[in-house]
């Protein structure tokens, strides 16, 4: 059940970290899409180990292969079913997980839920489970280009650490501004920084957090519906559904709990004959329903609960201990996250998109 | 569709602020609960209007009525329906509604969703909303006893606007102090500080934001599951999906962003034989699933953006013009979000719990 | 939860035959539909007690209340709840229900699933439960005529006990000639000797089951989805869900059991430029969606379970013992059962014309 | 969305005939279930083709894979993914179809539904879709052992055009019986004759159709749920979502269209200590709720559309022709139907018990 996401463009994912691999089936896409392997394989790539040298080195490829529901190039409208292989596994890597709980990761929860767990790399809660959503988003933006033609997610990296990335405008970031480095940071003399503040931490064995934002420019008015599923909920669970997310804030977010009633609204006035908001403290959305300005979102990751550094834990059987981390992994996630916030917002607008799309 | 929530304890609320009533329904509540119209009326009196000098003067008593599910006292396993009759309706009060989108108001956009609204008092998107809410959670929490004894939620004001409340343990907050005073601020003095904030604020025709934060004791670990509907990420929705709401944060929240993996990881320890964490940094939920630590979060609510004071904005014709409210209006929606809260709370845990359960 | 259908036209029933009351919250309806309480009463009145001398005496007038989701006339896409109060309880004439479980009643199984019921007149396994189904498809049916212009819904009963009405042809059956006796027969002389069937069952404390067909004409090509919500499997869970049903067949149905192929296929064929089928034994539906042609289906009712005749059957204590109703009751529920068999079909397609919708 | 199934058992099927494959995604299967390849593969076993000589000769091996969601020989509580391969397609056997609607066929249906259809085989609409049901259903199985101890579904083929079997007591059939003639029915005599009419019926190019009977022993009483989710309501719906079929019916279904109420009554009386009927007209529910007696219930299968023998139909820019069918095929899809009727009530009732699990 938990693995399902969506009510008209239906999610669900699958896999562990180690065994025959992770994927997603995606139920209800619109038919005649133009979709390849290649459309998702760059998405992928985008959130791959070893891409660059400030995350983990493993090796895996990541390549995937579609196995239903694309005939001829186009989409059917049938279940489209993609599968990644896992291939880079080395379970020896993680052997005293099998009995020792490592801190602030899901080993003793899982436990705890399902009295039993694959130990290996974390198995389903390991962040290679995300790739399944990556690929369904790759799908999902297709379809978008359909629904709505001219809308654009943009994910970054707006701080690690203390570091803050130097942007003025959202709305100004550019896709290729973010690719420009291996942070994914568009202000590159910060970005040059946060390399250099990532590589020193990784070789004292610890681990640092930070904020990604994201804008989404060219979304109709009209997305989103009143009281549960309203849009900025739907992006706030989706955000919070990623692995490390500690917190979610839309347009003003935590800083319009500081702010009186005069200062935050948002004023109207016509611009070419729209309706538009001279500023945009509610980041895109009002009552739940988008009103055609960016929808502009932050989401906080804590640092990797992997370390190298040793620390207090307890076993399976009760037994207190210490543990220092041996498996590869990032020394800050977020890098490789920014493709993976993109993925949830995708996920939750061509939904919205879908439903919207019924209704009128 | 949008006014549904849950997989197991399911939740439809209905009702404009001006019509016939606002209610909900809940299918799915177990059984041989034990349930009467004043445990329901409790709840609605800590959220409905005029209960202070500090909230709107509106008069709705909002008084409850069970149409279904219950029979000699006790729940019956069929759906529960609770009716609360609109009474202290006066629509001239939003006359210029009718024709004027309200600044960060809903107004706009549930015109460009659906292409007709009830403008009278906001319609669907009035706070009103939120009794059909409220009830269900006053249902869940009867139903929370027995699935979960022990299980405790408490919500409280912890700012409001620069005014922050000092509470040195989240742990330690109880009901009481909380509902102490009209802002629902369990530190005294600053809740007093807060009352004349608020009272200045209104008297100058403005309104203020602020945080309200939530604790959740004995929560059982292994609530929750991977992926989608992790614990925190259907928190995230419940809270996001408030009226007002910006933000939600879990544990150390958006600081984490700030943090190292050393300084941030819970470690974990044996307690009476069972396992703890010596700090909760984790709010509680790791990997989307209990740990058997309290659960905190907060959530960031905006100023109220009806305000006396003269705002620009539009009319429906496309008309540049001016708005000042007369409506009655909270200069500060917190106290009366504090039962909100809570039942989102409520309701994301109920239906976790009943899901557990079935898969135990 | 179980008393939900739909995915985006969701309903919501609620209400036990003693009690406040019944009806249903529908959510998903699209705006600016048309809708007053008088488009539901005409369907809620064909399906009322004491419409005729043939159904039972008890004389609920079945009035509807729209509480949400209509403004000035027209629906808003929010949430419509329609309520309709009880009225004519005669909790004393149940008496015997409280210790001693009905034959072929749901006394005993609810019992065994909740381990508590509202035993006066069956609770929420009354048939009284289905006016909140009739009132969300007159809704229903409004939105229908939006979205497939020229379809209509007619059905009418095809047998009771051993007689069977003479109809040529399915296609060629009008609501007038259906409504024009109190059977709902459109074979008038069989009607008039049903007529007379019924009540000299009734005289002798007895009860008849029968057959009930339904025609959907002007069912556009394309509504359904392939697997699991084929259009005739959401119509045989619509129908097998309605009280008293056994059974559920479509098109050529259980005769096609004993066919071939070169018998059974519909040859298709080009008639004014459209596709057509010579036959229709599909009735109506290919590969789970609908070609085109008119939808054809039966469903068959059991006798009405409560009977004046004593029957053997057990106490709640487990002795054994005999019961003879006393409630006023059907001696045939299918004269009432026709407008649940249509507003079945219109809740079922309502939710596949808003899903093919949004797909295109 | 249409290829899921199921509230807390989650079933996602994918796959077309022709392509990289056929599979299905079990989401909220119990933990700590052992689980193994040959589990499943005993049942696709028995759907398969070229299982003997009265089916279809295609050789697919149909060899299944579990991707994820087991560990160590046992279910995780993590999503189960299953696939097998597709080897054994000669799409050019199918290449009149790209151009030419089969009668009876979906190829019309899917053609106006999404513009766009895999043509080879049928794609979507063949009945190899039903692998991935199968594989879910043996998985649902094992937690079924766990759920409901002794439960146990057998089904088994009825007729076959006009020869019925003899079998005097549904609860008396054996499994072995059923499975010790390749036409899965358990009178040997009647077997006989219909291995005999369907090789005759294939000889001159026809096909036949028949009626599969199913009978659940062990059911505990208290599975279903009222109003929509009524366990014959969600077996309906799983039946009629299976291809070819025509009509369901539950234990007297449409012969109690001709019967009376006293005659038609199961009386209730001790048996043992417990509450049992004498009859079981019912089929084993009652108000949509199981009662503890044997579920039996009956499905009508139309004759195999796909025929040798030359059939009118129209092309796909409607000029008139004539088809008759190359590719391999069943002339009775019987036989090999029989796993897929147990398989739709596995999965109705896993379904059920993990919800009833839940409630109580």
């Amino acid at each position: 059940m938990s693995s399902c996401l969506g009510t008209l463009f239906r999610v669900s994912t699958f896999g562990e970290s180690h065994g025959g691999g992770v994927g997603v089936v995606v139920d209800g896409c619109p038919p005649r899409l133009p979709l390849s392997e290649a459309d998702i394989q760059v998405d992928l790539d985008r959130r791959r180990p070893g891409q660059s040298d400030i995350v983990t080195p493993r090796k895996e490829a990541d390549v995937c292969r579609i196995l239903s529901g694309v005939f001829e190039g186009v989409t059917l409208g049938t279940p489209i079913a993609v599968l990644v292989g896992n291939t880079d596994a080395r379970p020896e890597a993680y052997s005293e997980m099998e009995t020792t709980f490592r801190p602030s990761h899901a080993d003793y929860t899982y436990e705890a839920k399902y009295s039993v767990r694959n130990w290996q790399g974390g198995g389903r809660s390991s962040a290679r489970e995300t790739i399944g959503r990556v690929a369904a988003a790759a799908i999902a933006k297709k379809a978008l280009t359909r629904l709505c033609p001219g809308l654009e997610i943009v994910a970054y990296v707006r701080s690690i650490h203390q570091l803050e990335a130097h942007i003025d405008d959202p709305a100004a970031v550019r896709f290729a501004d973010v690719e420009s480095n291996p942070v994914r940071c568009p202000d590159p003399e910060t970005a040059a920084e946060m390399v250099t503040l990532i590589k020193a931490v990784r070789a004292r064995g610890d681990s640092v957090g930070g904020i990604i934002e994201c804008v989404v420019r060219g979304v109709p008015a009209g997305l989103g519906e009143p009281v549960f599923d309203r849009l900025e909920a739907d992006l706030a669970k989706g955000m919070l559904s990623l692995p490390a997310t500690k917190g979610f804030e839309i347009g003003s977010g935590f800083s319009s709990s500081r702010m009186t009633g005069s200062e935050h609204n948002d004023a109207f006035e016509m611009h070419e004959g729209r309706v538009r908001t001279a500023t945009n403290r509610s980041g895109g959305v009002q009552g739940g329903i988008s009103n055609g300005e960016n929808l502009v979102f932050r989401v906080a990751f804590k640092p990797t609960a992997t370390i190298a550094q040793a620390q207090k834990t307890v076993t399976a059987d009760g037994q207190e201990t210490e543990l220092a981390a041996r498996g590869r992994h990032d020394p800050c996630v977020l890098p490789r996250a920014v493709p993976m916030v993109e993925a949830m917002a995708a996920l939750v607008l061509v939904d919205h998109a879908l439903r919207q799309r019924a209704l009128r």
